[in-house]
């Protein structure tokens, strides 16, 4: 079907366009359930070391040519591939009569099991394992390599979806658009692009049946994916691209509607080194400091000392600006090895924010004490604002502010991502100062869909009228106590729905530094009356595609040069 | 602490008094990692056979002592603490100069990841065989048996939380009460001693403490544990025990309020068996029928000809009445074999209720059409109503919706378990006839919280405001489009409770069987402006505890009697 020039829409979840050949993440083709028994287990022995030998040599070749990232990351796992241990389990295998790619499959496992059970370092390795296990089939059964290829030239990247693992490491440079054909708005491929920049649309429904090789071009604002497409089309995109950065190059200064309406535009930060690069661009601020990356990945707790100067970077890089930081946000798809508890069967229902720190006081103590030495240190001139993730309740709220306070911090608030939270907005507002929207959490808890299944990715719509409405219980509630709401999730980055976010009374938004200047853009070109008219329009729609083409209708068509 | 008499306070969640000796469900020891290596393999597996047999043996002694449901489970539990292959799996390990507990320990679980992976019925028999581990690993260490203790006279059991395959086969007959330090309302204990009729109190914080043997009163409606209780206060417990059970048996007939307004109390039901016994009782049908049962734990799907049997036999002994249906509930915690959608991390965020329906769309067709031959087959007579699980979107309310109506059934509903349903309930009652709440679900997903985390039932009330604010959003989508709301999960059989969820404008209550009584008792001593009162108060009220409390302030005293 893709034989000839064909249009894809899909969804549009990372700006920008591209046009390049496309090279395609194949998935794991796992044990051949045909292959005979093995009869010869020393010749056999022998073809899978000669496999995992080329799988090592392959992995090798490809660190050389990788960037920083990737490469240690490429060197260990050839180290696997050429880990004698394991080439004799597979002889073990063999011996008893299993076929080759089930000895390699059946081998690694077991040595996949101990090295989970060792946890820490040797755990995470277990990823790597996998993937030398899936070359070695792959090398074995005379298949292309699975997951991500080896790219040398500019290419898009085409997959069903890309999962964490597959992605460390990809190299913006080269890869320079990402098509999925499943995922969603709030899937890992999703997020990802955004952050390094990469024109992305997901959801294009079959774009795995396109050949690699294939030239195609791409838009990710609006979802279009052409395969072969004409002169005219490359050309056509060109144009977009550039009316684009005209547009957004336009785009500068405060964050406002074309009315006046002042609308705070914030860079979502994870470390030091993000938010000084954060602060040397048009942002006000930083309305998400996500602190987990000082806590993960780590044998003990950071110290107050370590996290004093960290806060103190960020506060110093933006000056008098606003940063609003989120205290740690572990569990669930991010445990701590000094603070684990225990398994969870849906860990993200389980033990995460708030509640880890309410079993782990301490944590929270020193970070608030650091947080308070650091604004003490750079003269208390930022406008500092600290926040906890996954308040549910007014003993939460009040036990986080309550501690917050003793230390002197200026300005207390609440991350709303818990519907509970949204719908009590008002009650757990008159404990606090402020509140920020997840958008991401809360749609996953409002829809009662995991954010990281793709399968259910039409349910995570941040179109969903009823993600909406809740997102307007918490404005009422802000409105109620007079108290400002901002949106820290994916949600705020896209510049139409931006327009019904502050149309339903969200006063800041926070967002990847790169997405500001699109957002900026699209508030300029529109009142606040007319941001109203479309929250008005989203909220009464019967579903997520009618709320966003209501919207659309609403908007000033320049808006789609934007998107 | 509790050598002298203590009064402890938990949550009561299963009405009833009781008072008996305590015995001890205790924790798994595992393995002694202070052991010796094995230096002497041929000994060291003497023990652990001589252990096994010990184990083997106490089993088939209590099988013999056990009822019909728990009797096979123990037999077949035997047998594998005979299994001659794992003794000599166990061998091995001690050859290679494991300890004896750390090698009965590490040969189970290579067994058990043997059973999990052949599926189906091996892989059910994990359970079991973790079970024969324990015991043996107690054995070895000379430690008491954990687990539930073999009862041969009424008594109370303690523990820390009771896990689904601990409760297999417990006899209300022996055991009279339970009481639990972990646990919440809507645990896994709760909802077992509800159903079995056994006085419970959860979170009673510190009574592991009390030594076996000890003798402690409970009263499973206050959630009061005294621990060596005086002659008088057994015998005021037995007076409560009266006085209940008195204005108990005057309570008879239709549901109403003081006032004459009607709430329909309704039993759930599980299964064919369980809806001719609660048809039989003075209840006005059922309104939950859960057909879960018929899909679980075989190879595949029910024919169209068995369920429309079941159906029919459903129809039949209802009569007249109401018997409210909802559609397969499977995936999260109830996966199906012939259906399964893959692994799942958070399985309760998953492909489940109507999702699943969705991705095989052949099991909700068979299953209507099962539903519209009974209720032809039953001459049309009942009140049949037939309503999806997880329910989100208009879309999938929709999809139901036509389907079910293609069909001729008269009354096609959903379930509002999940946020998005209760926030937009008005515009889903506009595509269907009616919604039926689910408590549980709605707990768990408004307040983030995983049902079955015991750490997390504090968040789990079904007192909280905000789950009572969600309540009251979907009885305000009911009044707007004039159709009814019903609750169907265990806040509707809590008679406090439901006087609130009548009042937020709850039209009918459906609970275990055993519940109705109580709760037709309660609403007839309590004029429905009063619900009204209570409603607003609960709902404005800033914790779960000060809901309960003031709703408590505004009832009838006497009320006390039937908790």
């Amino acid at each position: 079907m893709f034989e000839e020039h064909t249009v894809v829409f899909g969804i549009g979840v990372s700006t920008g366009t591209a046009s390049a050949e496309v090279v395609k993440v194949l998935p794991a083709p796992g044990v051949n359930e045909a292959e005979p028994a093995s009869t010869d287990a020393a010749a056999d022995g022998q073809r899978v070391r000669e496999a995992m030998a080329a799988v090592a040599s392959a992995l090798k070749d490809q660190a050389e040519h990788s960037n920083a990232k990737a490469r240690p990351i490429l060197e260990a796992t050839a180290q696997l591939a050429s880990d004698r241990a394991l080439a004799k389990a597979v002889d073990k295998k063999l011996k008893k009569g299993s076929g080759v790619t089930r000895a390699v499959h059946d081998a690694v496992e077991d040595y996949a099991q101990l090295l989970a059970s060792l946890g820490g370092y040797m755990a995470e390795r277990v990823t790597d394992l996998y993937d030398v296990r899936d070359r070695t089939i792959c090398e074995l059964r005379g298949l292309p390599k699975p997951g991500v290829p080896f790219v040398s030239s500019p290419s898009i990247l085409l997959a069903d979806d890309l999962a964490p693992a597959e992605t460390v490491g990809l190299d913006p440079e080269l890869v320079v658009g990402i098509v999925t054909a499943g995922g969603g708005p709030t899937s890992h491929t999703a997020i990802l692009a955004a952050q390094l920049g990469i024109p992305a649309v997901v959801k294009a429904s079959g774009i795995m049946d396109v050949e690699a090789g294939t030239t195609v071009a791409i838009d990710g604002g609006a979802g279009e994916v052409i395969v072969h497409p004409t002169e005219e089309e490359i050309a056509e995109l060109h144009e977009r691209a550039k009316r684009r950065a005209a547009a957004l190059a336009e785009s500068t200064g405060a964050g406002k509607t074309a009315d006046g309406f002042p609308v705070k535009l914030l860079a979502n930060i994870g470390t030091a080194e993000d938010g000084e690069a954060a602060a040397k661009k048009d942002v006000e601020g930083t309305g998400l400091f996500r602190t987990e990356f000082l806590f993960l990945d780590r044998e003990s707790a950071p110290t107050l000392e370590e996290q004093t100067e960290t806060y103190t970077r960020v506060l110093e890089a933006f000056g008098t600006r606003r940063v609003v930081v989120r205290t740690l946000d572990a569990g669930a798809d991010k445990p701590l090895s000094f603070a684990d508890l225990g398994e969870e069967e849906n860990p993200a229902l389980g033990r995460r924010g708030l509640r880890l720190a309410q079993a782990r006081e301490d944590l929270m103590d020193t970070q608030l004490d650091a947080l308070a030495a650091a604004f003490e240190a750079t003269g208390r001139k930022a406008d500092l604002r600290v926040m906890a993730p996954m308040v549910a309740t007014t003993e939460e709220a009040t036990w986080f502010a309550d501690k917050a306070r003793e230390r002197g911090l200026p300005s207390v608030g609440i991350m709303i991502e818990v519907p509970a939270a949204a719908i009590r907005a008002k009650q757990l507002l008159s404990i606090v100062d402020f509140a920020s929207i997840g958008t991401n959490d809360l749609s996953q808890y409002t829809m009662a869909a995991d954010r990281m299944q793709g399968a259910l990715s039409d349910l995570l719509s941040p179109w969903q009228p009823a993600v909406l409405q809740m997102i307007r219980s918490a404005c009422k509630g802000g409105d109620a106590t007079g108290k400002p709401i901002s949106v820290c999730g994916e949600a705020g980055g896209d510049p139409l729905l931006a327009l019904v976010l502050v149309g339903l009374g969200v006063g800041s938004l926070s967002m990847a530094t790169k997405k500001v200047p699109a957002v900026r853009a699209a508030l300029r070109m529109h009142d606040r009356t007319t941001c109203q008219q479309m929250a008005a329009y989203a909220v009464d729609a019967a579903t997520a595609e009618d709320a966003r083409a209501a919207v659309e209708n609403l908007a000033n068509p320049k808006i789609k040069d934007l998107l």
